[in-house]
């Protein structure tokens, strides 16, 4: 309340430059707008509008459209002016287990490229930071945009990760714990980096484009051989106190069960947990008949459904997501939806993940231009 | 953005209105303010604050200072005002399977008085009505608070509870299970009524007044045969989708596992799913040393362990709160605490509730409160 008798000069700039900012990107792709367009779009005075113009000409971030290579001017209309989405760039990067993805877009969030590059699952942080710097500077290189147009990066990778982009927790990357991943990306990228929890990045991405959207409560699960899941509640993601909601993996810690690499052995022997050829191979010989990759698939997909119920439980979302690698098991859905119908009065609805081995980099994405829509076209507390 | 050109007299009259309530309202036990203090606090001109305060003054909402009974004008001051906080009353109501319980307030949530009452567990809905409506008229005959003075009633009770205050799911009260509780509680006390999930008035009550204090995640475990749970996220009640967050008692059902009444029997006999008495003599014989009471404890406690921990993976809250039979168990707390460092990396704090058997209707007076609070007191969307 003490705001509505504030009065600050610069603050109220920003306020008009973010108005008709905002008001010219809901034009792109349609007519550029004239001064008098702006004026009424705002409710700003036509000199206030013509002096935030001013301003965002010189900032780059507006193009008169009439100067556009290939325009040509009819007579001599009024002036009109346009936002200039190619004025910077976002970039997703998922730092995944087995591979490292990119992908890039302008400010409004069109792709412009995307490069994925396969790691090894030994590979140390170094290494894999290299293979990162590798696959941006191959993106950068193939769509033509400078390293100095990256207006933010988001990173979504296993573990949990603090607010300041530190792997406070990664036992899936070896050299991942402890990690001060956003530091180290920041020094790189000289713009902000946003670095979050691979699932958390996954949520994000399928609300924003996938099976999710149009959701607000939603839980999404990657599941492996420990799942994590990502949680919207309310349309906003929920990171928890420590930046680990959502790590329901670790319930079969205090039951003292087998381990995830256990329960999908078929010889007695421990798989491999990261050994996705491996996992691989159980379901296949399962399909085929094998009666103990039967069993042993029967224990995962048991362990996966009860972890899933205990977010259901908790969170009462209207929409569960399967992504990881049971969003390659249709199998998984069945049981899931008929034990979510055993233990919940109204059960959510159940669904593959959309985007499949995207998710993770394109939330990523989306946590880099929430930075830009927050750097660009935010005022005060609203979002 | 669209509001920063928007202009609505009456709007403006109330945002007027409910600066000058809110700036009385913050001297409440202090001195009442002048026509100047109130210009002064509120960035208002002293014609708007005097207009504002004729109108305060008649809504009842303000009184003169000089004119309180027992108060006297020195010499010819400058007329004081200050907010009448008991131009209203907010009242909390626990429905319960054993007790009802209320609790009166003044608008700014000062106790007037509480009444409880004894109820039988297999009372039916109707019967459990008509016990409420006796209590509350109890409560305002003891307070010589007139019917009319209620300004919002809030009410916690068992089960899944609708928006509308329609009980979905109660299985816990006979006859509850459908029960427009709502619309019946509102056409006795024609004024705003809330109704909510009993554990979901518990966590309010304890960030409010009790262990959460200070908080802004926490989990509240209301622990029974089938434990239910209230959390707050971010400072705020999540409800979830369905009304249905917290439910994890429910996750025994996915295992085909033992039933709680199950857990806790010594003799193979399942007990009475509302027998507390039964389950306080399992408990008193397991401190006393019979073998048999002991291990049903244990099971009970593991379990209730377990679902607790479902709860702090799914969320990551900063703290647990641990309430209903469990709160008169000190057990509870030391294999909770060692089991959540168990699977947890940072894990919550644990403490028990502060406020006991009153943690419900002072919820439920929480959420009368913020009815009143968002009535007299907000604007627009803020909080």
């Amino acid at each position: 309340m003490g705001q509505l008798t504030g009065r600050d000069p610069s603050l109220l700039r920003r306020i008009n430059s973010t108005v008709v900012l905002r008001a010219l990107r809901s034009e792109v792709g349609r007519a550029p707008l004239t001064l008098s367009d702006l004026a009424g779009a705002t409710g700003l005075s036509r000199p206030t509008v013509e002096g935030v113009v001013e301003g965002l000409l010189d900032a780059g971030l507006v193009a008169e459209a009439g100067e556009e290579p290939g325009e040509v001017r009819r007579g001599r209309p009024a002036r009109r002016f346009r936002f200039r989405a190619e004025a910077g760039h976002a970039l997703g990067v998922e730092i995944g287990v087995h591979r490292v993805g990119t992908v890039l877009s302008d400010l409004t969030g069109r792709r412009a490229g995307t490069v994925v590059r396969g790691i090894g699952e030994s590979d140390g942080a170094d290494e894999r930071l290299k293979q990162t710097h590798e696959a941006v500077a191959e993106l950068l290189r193939r769509t033509g945009v400078p390293h100095t147009s990256l207006r933010a990066v988001g990173v979504g990778t296993p573990g949990i990760v603090e607010a300041d982009g530190t792997v406070r927790l990664g036992t899936a990357l070896p050299g991942w714990t402890g990690l001060p991943l956003g530091e180290r990306l920041r020094s790189f990228f000289r713009c902000p980096v946003l670095v979050d929890n691979d699932a958390n990045a996954a949520v994000l991405a399928e609300s924003w484009q996938g099976a999710a959207t149009g959701s607000e409560d939603v839980v999404m699960v990657l599941a492996g051989l420990s799942p994590g899941a990502g949680s919207m509640i309310g349309g906003r993601l929920h990171r928890g106190h420590g930046g680990a909601a959502g790590e329901i993996g670790a319930l079969h810690l205090l039951g003292r069960e087998a381990t995830p690499e256990h329960l999908l052995s078929t010889n007695g022997e421990p798989l491999h947990p990261l050994d996705e050829a491996a996992v691989a191979e159980v379901f296949a010989r399962a399909r085929g008949g094998d009666e103990r990759a039967a069993r042993a698939m029967e224990r995962f997909v048991h362990r996966l459904v009860h972890d899933v119920a205990a977010l259901v439980l908790a969170l009462d979302p209207e929409l569960v997501v399967v992504g990881g690698w049971a969003a390659g098991l249709d199998d998984v859905l069945e049981p899931l939806r008929r034990e979510l119908a055993r233990c919940c009065l109204r059960p959510p609805r159940v669904a593959l993940s959309q985007l499949g081995g995207a998710a993770v980099a394109t939330g990523a994405l989306r946590l880099a231009l929430d930075q830009v829509e927050s750097d660009l076209f935010s005022v005060g507390d609203e979002d």
